[in-house]
């Protein structure tokens, strides 16, 4: 069974909705035949690269909050994280563009790296004093902590075309499933589950989904195939 | 919306159902929204590498057909395979282990060119003269013609354990999904469509697998989630 999350680094409710479906997962029967796979989203697609603003700043002057606002929301995700047990600096966090981050988690999906370089870029941004934000070598050295190489990801940095049509192609397919906001878990392209849900809403969806999941329906029955047994044409 | 196709190089059926199901893509109106992923099935699993025997003798040897059953048979694979359009050499073709084959099909995969590897390695099993098997520099040589780079294929080809877990994975989700034979081919992991189907058939299925898509059916409505108008815990 694959589930597909769309996410991004910078968007509070992924953070904590990961966390919540992985609680649901390692206590899931068949969790060693689930295959998670990252999808890109980005909140805030048309920031360039090196516009780098505080958060608190980012949401006063893109959504009209006040200072105040902003900081309690910022609270109520700390707090939020917290429950999870996740790390979150609620304060002195900034924000800016992920393109560059997303493509790199393409690179590490084909490395097998994906995962761990998802967590490190999650930790990195809410819980680590150092920004992510218009430093390659920041991302070259939790790459690297995530155990890829650094010469590769160095080039994959240098090339603003690596891995940017996996990660528009993304985009647009979460367009396509109707998702508004992230997260958005998909499993088998099958069930949706938007949003951070609590652990027993992804325990549900990951159960139906599953039992849901054999036989598929078969479309027009046998028809010639090749198995152990030879090449044959079966009688309909 | 993603088709896997489950098949194996020496797979004949799979050879004939590929060309038959691309017809029926060819002319699906949503075609550019299709994705197709090759999936790896090896026919014969146990065979060793260096074990590599002329087709007839070993269809007469494995199945315990007469040489003129196993020519008669051929005869008929060549004639399906003609009425595609596809060439066929009814003669002369051998058998053996396509586990590096499989193998390199998931290196390509991961380089974007799993499809023009494919292909080749179908027409070079089918209709040319020299053998893919036991013969890596004929696959290097075929690889390189795909587009990949020839020194890291040949690392690949060095490593017996490089992509071979993700072989034996799509083995056993073929397994999971009640394949016992190839080729498979499961669209958005809710319709089967199992051997060489005619391109009705295909054109069947992707229809009714697309015309479900959307929408997801979404387990529990909506919950905390990040927009581009914020993030915010919806009102139930």
């Amino acid at each position: 069974m694959r589930v597909e999350i769309w996410s991004d680094i910078t968007c509070p409710w992924c953070y904590v909705g990961k966390a919540r479906f992985e609680k649901a997962l390692a206590a899931f029967p068949y969790r060693d035949q689930v295959q998670v796979v990252h999808r890109s989203f980005e909140l805030d697609p048309g920031r360039a690269k090196d516009d780098v603003q505080p958060v608190i700043l980012m949401l006063t002057r893109k959504y009209g909050m006040s200072e105040a606002q902003a900081e309690a929301g910022e609270d109520n995700l700390g707090a939020q994280a917290a429950a999870e047990g996740l790390p979150y600096r609620t304060r002195g966090r900034d924000h800016g563009s992920t393109f560059d981050m997303h493509r790199l988690l393409h690179f590490a999906r084909e490395r097998g790296r994906q995962v761990e370089l998802l967590d490190l870029l999650y930790k990195a941004n809410f819980a680590e004093e150092r920004s992510v934000f218009d430093d390659d070598e920041r991302l070259v050295q939790l790459a690297g902590a995530a155990g890829l190489d650094t010469d590769a990801v160095r080039e994959v940095l240098a090339d603003p075309q690596a891995y940017a049509d996996a990660v528009r192609a993304d985009e647009r397919e979460a367009a396509q499933f109707g998702a508004n906001g992230v997260p958005f878990f998909v499993l088998d392209r099958k069930y949706g589950v938007s949003g951070a849900q609590p652990a027993e809403v992804f325990t549900r969806a990951l159960t139906r989904a599953w039992d849901e999941r054999p036989p598929l329906a078969l479309v027009d029955g046998d028809a010639e195939a090749c198995g152990p047994d030879g090449c044959a044409v079966p009688q309909k």
